[in-house]
């Protein structure tokens, strides 16, 4: 996408500085600036790239005044952060409602509805019974299988599976070669050592306003719904087992694992590759910092837990540092059985 | 799909009382049951439930009385548990069973072939040489490749991808996102510090009723095979190397890795998040606990293995217990410093 | 595939002794060689498997004498191991030329170009305004969207994710299932705790000769690119945040997670499931090893780093010893407490 100056000017309601016909089409970190691309300078720190910057334009604020020569374009705004960040929204907008309608060839069961102005892309399936919302957008080779709900203006991005039954809301975003609701792991064992699958017949319900990321796998209750309330946002990677419950706004990063039947509360912020056991229930506003394995509940909200078997995190620092200086300690003791 | 009480009734050769004729279509906990949905009452413990519930009809045991009035309709069968499993495994075979035949647009080599009763769903891919037993499914976007081999009643899930040359037996799962048989990581390192990748030219065996879980990686061999015994169980994002062995009716959780040439025990437990180095041997019937890291091979079976560095159980638990109360120990031996 | 022995010989310019009309598919290890197989035999360690293989030939070097009499015909070559890595290749290679052409349907926007003995699959697509070298095999599934280069000779395997704008080198492999340019996992909070997604809008650049594991995650930079330089070996179910630096020749084992602005530096060697925090520099030919958590920066080049939270591994390994030992150093505290 190119626009001109004087096109970004109209959008962030600014005022040009040169040359407004120039085009640009990429928005660059003002010290990386190259022709066709737009910055913006807000903090006066970023000053000295200003003068030196190949960007075609600079979006500034209102009260700026340049101290030195300086060759690109300006346009002023009343907020240059703000002003920015318009421009993010209007450019990832603009990109995200640019797809529309049906490529082919594309499979979409008979008994199967979709609101308007929707696009599904080539190799994009979708199986039977499902109801799918307004404006939602189904990337190339995405699988919707059977009796599944997808909400108004949800993203299904390319490669993402949908299983059966699944339940999804409006305005979620379920990222590349992410898989919603297969089969939980569940096996009885047998009398003769080996196991034996336990059917899985529930299904997965993700609220309103929910990102899930790329390659993440949640999977369906044994029976009920495995549940992700509204507006939690979910990392790449991440393992969510059958019938875990995660609370509303909490957020979880990168290939962090939860267990069966876990219920994190909301607003959780818990880092990358953390492991809870199933059965647990951390309460609201926990932060679980990274690599943290979490064996039991809980209870009171507000903790920040941290280490290998999950302490508050000053306890498990106290003890860390201790640890660091073990061989020292062990000399002490040593030390004090030769005094003896 | 709905069943009418009546037809339930049939199939688990027990006696409805109520009112046969309505339907249900969905399985719910006691204390969850909603309208269209059936519930069952195995154990005492939950019987206030039964009283509350909202589920249409609820699968009770020969001998149960009600001791207060309750308003749902009841199935009553000889054992309440066996009975609802048994509709469990009806209502999963039937979900199964329903996929039959070819959609199109899908991808078949003309030198492969696939045995009767199978299903290939639209965007599925096989490539050349193939031999598909009886009874397949193959779902939306799923890849063979070349060579492949797959045995009676397995279950190719959407958007799984199995590599050239991969053997996959009868009665398998290979659940969504799943890919099997990719390129082992082996890189000769080179004088100029760069690396040279090796070709892997093996391939990967499954046995019979092995699952694989979502969105895991099974690299193929270097030379020879990496095997998957019978019977195991493997969960999501799972990370299996070149050349490792998986015992028989092992089974191992959601994103564990274990790395090249690593052979594994029939009957191991492993947990999830755990790491295991490369070239070691994991005795039969060995317990791994969440997040342990194996440095080296485990000769005697039976074991319980935990912590960072692979401890037994108990050992790591005595020195984790210390671990914690460091700074208090620390106070100790300063107490004795003054004390001199 | 299917060679004689003679045709064998002829490319590795050995000579056969024994009947050069036999037919090998397969390349077998010598210990595990079955009919049909071509082994080889380079380290005086496996002589004796030499004389029970059942494999149909193996490859010797020039100055092997037998000394016991053997079943399998041989192809003797200057040098044994040279020769059967210069048949792996041969094999690789040519069972990576026999793809060529389109399979249909395939979708390809027409605004994009594909240069000359290039392959794409059944069900592979190309969006808009994608520019794509030479020689570039897209396999089956695999998904590439708009505004995206590709260099020559580059691999994008089945059911592969290269999202918009990304830009990839020459003779790069990315392997099944991986996601090159899904989206930043950025959140900016609101003051009624819940998040709102901040605009990805830069891209990944994969420069040359990089290999991308299965089912491994590259998010886009939030501006800018994330970056992977020429030459770096990463395996799968690696997750790579936004804005993070790769560097040249860096080998990064499976499961291991960089955090969002991190810089890697040339030549480092990351084991698997390690974890590195956000917006830290590691120096170059920095080894850390596997489940190692890292929590900053990395100053000095050479260093190898192990351990929950990262310690050089002399101190951490002295310290662990002694951690393994605490119920015995607690016990030397007791005594020395007994006798004051």
């Amino acid at each position: 996408m190119e626009f001109t100056l004087d096109q970004i000017a109209a959008i962030l309601n600014g005022k040009v500085e040169g040359d407004g016909s120039l085009k640009v089409r990429r928005i660059d970190k003002i010290q990386e600036g190259q022709p066709g691309g737009i910055s913006f300078l807000a903090n006066d720190k970023y000053e000295s790239h200003f003068y030196e910057t190949n960007a075609t334009a600079v979006i500034v604020s209102e009260q700026f005044k340049a101290s030195k020569p300086f060759s690109c374009q300006i346009i002023r705004v009343k907020n240059a952060y703000t002003g920015f960040t318009r421009l993010l929204e209007a450019y990832a907008n603009f990109s995200k409602a640019s797809q529309l309608g049906i490529e082919e060839p594309s499979y979409f069961d008979a008994s199967s509805q979709q609101g308007e102005e929707g696009y599904r892309a080539a190799f994009s399936y979708v199986g039977k019974n499902c109801i799918i919302g307004k404006g939602v957008k189904i990337h190339a080779n995405a699988y919707i299988g059977n009796n599944v709900k997808i909400g108004d203006n949800t993203i299904i991005h390319a490669g993402a599976k949908i299983c059966n039954d699944s339940i999804i809301g409006n305005n979620c975003e379920i990222h590349p070669g992410a898989v919603i609701g297969s089969d939980g792991f569940g096996f009885a064992p047998q009398e003769n050592g080996s196991y034996k699958p336990i059917p899985q017949i529930g299904n997965v319900i993700i609220e309103d306003h929910v990102s899930i990321g790329a390659n993440s796998t949640i999977d369906c209750a044994t029976m009920g719904s495995t549940l992700i309330k509204k507006g939690a946002k979910i990392d790449n990677l991440v393992q969510i087992a059958h019938n875990v419950i995660i609370g509303e706004h909490t957020v979880i990063a990168s290939q962090t694992g939860i267990s069966g039947s876990t219920e994190i509360g909301n607003h959780c912020v818990i880092a990358g590759q953390v492991g809870l056991v199933g059965h647990i229930k951390i309460a609201d506003k926990t932060t679980i910092g990274a690599k943290t394995g979490i064996t039991r509940s809980i209870e009171n909200p507000g903790k920040t837990i941290f280490g290998y078997m999950g302490l508050e995190i000053k306890d498990f620092l106290k003890s860390y540092s201790i640890f660091k200086n073990l061989p020292a300690l062990q000399d002490r003791i040593k030390e004090l059985e030769k005094k003896q």
